[in-house]
């Protein structure tokens, strides 16, 4: 099982439309509405969705270019290991976003504190439940005392092919 | 983008051995210790890695079979839509745990609070960091009043193919 082949699920609709300027967490998208596309035939999977007020979105990284074992991520200006940052190069590109979710209609979820790019293709909903996925007084590594830059600091597209022109 | 290929970067060896019996979440695996295997072309990926706590890991429930939109998850005895459950008969097969790491040898992730299969291929690990992924306060739908029975509630194999005997 060295292979694992997926499908996508969904499309995520968001106001950013090329990696730049993207926040670079949902923590700092606080009010950025965008909506999730769900394929018709994946509609009875939403059932009782509505009742979580966060959802977990696992997505791929579509535009992002090349996998890079150590990365300069964009609060740090040193090289970590892929595997302790957030990065979207890295060997499988999936993201992981906390968004809250606002309401569903149909198909469409819309939500808001969104950090994902228009037109990215989602794998898959999970329910956040603090219980599994509380951790307050973890240890966050490298990420120690860069996160008072978190309000400024947006991609710049360095992961990313450049935008159409 | 149809159809997403993603790689094995590890695999995840734990004292379970069969789903059934599987504790359902990683906070009532307490003390449960395992290993991950990481595979020798990504070890650079690791660096900087041990100064986190808490890790997520993303995997391949492997031994699932089928895809049910409606689920009748471990917590509840009604049906659910499948993306308000974390049940791993999900559209893409893709499992979410956040363990606690203890330390790393080399290629090998020691973890504890474990709830993953022994054998169980793994994607991708990120490192968890409390300002971007709690949400203390979260609304937790159907979850509501059913976590009392988080710790007397085991995988019972529902989703799995029967062990070999």
């Amino acid at each position: 099982m060295s292979e694992l082949v997926y499908k996508t699920i969904g499309v995520v609709h968001s106001p950013f439309k090329e990696p730049k300027n993207v926040p670079i967490q949902a923590t700092v998208s606080k009010g950025i509405v965008g909506t999730i596309e769900i394929y018709p035939q994946y509609i009875e999977g939403l059932k009782d969705l509505e009742g979580f007020s966060n959802i977990f979105l696992l997505y791929h990284f579509h535009l992002t270019t090349g996998c890079y074992l150590m990365v300069k991520p964009f609060l740090d200006d040193k090289l970590h290991g892929v595997f302790a940052t957030r990065s979207p190069a890295r060997p499988n590109k999936i993201g992981l976003s906390l968004v809250h979710l606002l309401r569903i209609e149909n198909n469409i979820l819309h939500v808001e504190d969104i950090d994902i790019l228009e037109g990215t293709p989602l794998i898959d909903i999970k329910p956040y439940v603090p219980k599994f996925d509380d951790r307050k007084n973890a240890k966050i590594g490298w990420f120690e005392g860069k996160l008072d830059k978190l309000n400024e600091t947006k991609d710049d597209g360095r992961f990313c092919k450049p935008a159409k022109s």
